[in-house]
């Protein structure tokens, strides 16, 4: 019998990091194999989520890591300079690594060779199957009913209030499942496939495979995460291509309350919430129109009281169900999308 | 110097197939090296544009090929299996092979070796650059007029509307520069990236740098190749990275006059031409909100006088300029971008 995975989850620089942190966040708080150590070395000696976070590779050994798994993104997901230093430390230290970053580990020669010589795993998370191509269909045909979070923005919590709503859905005895279309996802569930990372062209054939997997895997509630923004500079190609592959029956809108730009993009204004719901909308697959049942606010930045005003504020802009699902519970959104 | 090179198109099954055969059309109308055969064998003895047709690769050694270009499309872009007999036996005379599916000839070890010990090149034009990213922010700052066409359905004339208004814009002095986005685009105009086949999150940053690159090509009007439709159940998310990484200034709408439902895949009904002026313009990028200039029509499924009407309509449909720039000439269409 194989032993159980035990994560040292690599965040170097970005382990407080709300988005280029957010595959370690999203491990810690919703994966199903122990983290034991959380790499950090501005903030080693500290403690995140109950995890001792550690300044070293060698530092973490103490706590018996089986597995360091890259937990940082960045843009374009190739490597920093630093990171190889790194991973050559996890490999030799007898880890295997998982990485989600564009850039394939097992492609490099060197930590190819290093991995071999030390016998561990690299697992490139990102890496698409070799046999996509374009749906078939079946995204139309699977008898589950299929929702999607799509939002004004990335690394707003739509992976997070897709997990959240497949908890609350499972709490209430619904066959739910949460459906990973992104590193960290797939991190967190063991499967999926990384849309971002599959040639443009069958973008919509793997979301159509991911829906008919999650049917496969049992689910009659299919929570598929949401990727990039419909108005995004760079990944909107992405959003559009899972929308129409994953034919979702309904949207959930995920929104950064207070926010009004794209993140990291200055200049580039985010659409009104009315506008984003109409968009949405207006775009589904005609032969599967979908509609926008809530809205989900992430009010992190927020106060508890301007919280619950954004929240009322968002209901009546949009005449929607409007909660966040992580501060006050995910039942009104739940109600929405059942 | 080298020799100036003559295509032999290999376009078996489809020399007269306007969708699955549109690599061989474009390039017979618009390429700019000479093609001295088409091969499809069904057809051998007859002429096409003025070029002869050949039942075999040994038929057309007559006419002095140096290359021969995969002039077909499939859907998914891999190559049936009858095809490898004909790609070996180009290869074996001493043929160099230009591709454009999605499957690449330098990457199957029996044709890389064949055409080792042949001494020719397996040219994949779908094979995107080793470095491609996420946009810089250069589309925005570009001193060029940007237009991209978009439409209802593919393959329907997007790439011919841009050539021809390409055409007609040099015609009256303006340094106007058709942007390959596509490997029919790339095997006429000799550069270019074909963003179906980029990582899904780089196709705005493909887009971006061809338009960065036509405007250091001389282009002072760029003429952007569109692919797919918005609302397209397996492309649209080419085609709204596409759109969002060229950043265009106006769009041209294309439609094939009188379809009302995706080719191929029945059931998925095409939006009216108002609905796609108005989603085009929807989500069009918020820190560059583009307009729809003109509607061009393909009309060739059409007679003459319902060719007019459907003109008149579209124009009455949509309060704007509709013209077939192929059938009725560039002029007024053009007008309505510069």
């Amino acid at each position: 019998l194989q032993q159980p995975e035990r994560l040292l989850i690599l965040a170097e620089g970005f382990s407080a990091d709300p988005h280029y942190g957010k595959t370690a966040r999203g491990v810690l708080a919703y994966g199903e194999r122990p983290v034991v150590a959380l790499l950090d070395s501005a903030r080693a000696g500290e403690t995140q989520s109950g995890v001792p976070i550690v300044g070293t590779v060698d530092d973490a050994l103490r706590f018996e890591p089986t597995t360091a798994l890259v937990g940082v993104a960045t843009a374009g997901g190739r490597f920093p300079a630093e990171w190889r230093e790194l991973l050559r430390s996890a490999i030799s230290s007898g880890l295997n690594v998982e990485n989600g970053l564009h850039e394939f580990l097992a492609d490099d020669p060197e930590l190819a060779e290093l991995a071999a010589r030390h016998n561990v795993e690299l697992r490139d998370l990102r890496r698409p199957p070799a046999d996509l191509n374009v749906p078939t269909g079946a995204n139309l045909t699977i008898p589950a009913q299929i929702v999607l979070t799509v939002g004004s923005d990335c690394a707003i919590g739509k992976m997070t209030v897709s997990l959240e709503l497949e908890r609350a859905a499972r709490a209430r005895g619904v066959e739910a499942r949460f459906v990973p279309t992104g590193q960290t996802g797939i991190a967190i569930a063991g499967w999926g496939i990384a849309v971002d990372a599959v040639v443009s062209d069958f973008v919509a054939g793997a979301a159509e495979r991911l829906v008919v997997e999650g049917h496969q895997r049992g689910g009659e509630l299919l929570l598929v995460e949401g990727q990039g923004a419909l108005t995004h500079p760079a990944y909107s190609g992405v959003t559009l291509g899972l929308m129409h592959g994953s034919a979702p029956h309904l949207f959930v809108l995920c929104h950064m309350a207070g926010e009004t730009e794209v993140e990291g993009y200055p200049g580039h204004p985010l659409l009104s919430l009315p506008d984003l719901v109409e968009l949405h909308e207006r775009i589904s697959l005609p032969a599967r129109k979908a509609k926008v049942a809530a809205i989900a606010l992430n009010t992190r930045l927020l106060d508890e009281r301007a919280a619950r005003d954004a929240v009322a504020a968002a209901e009546a802009e949009t005449g929607l169900v409007a909660d966040d699902p992580v501060r006050f519970g995910s039942a009104r959104v739940l109600d929405a999308i059942v």
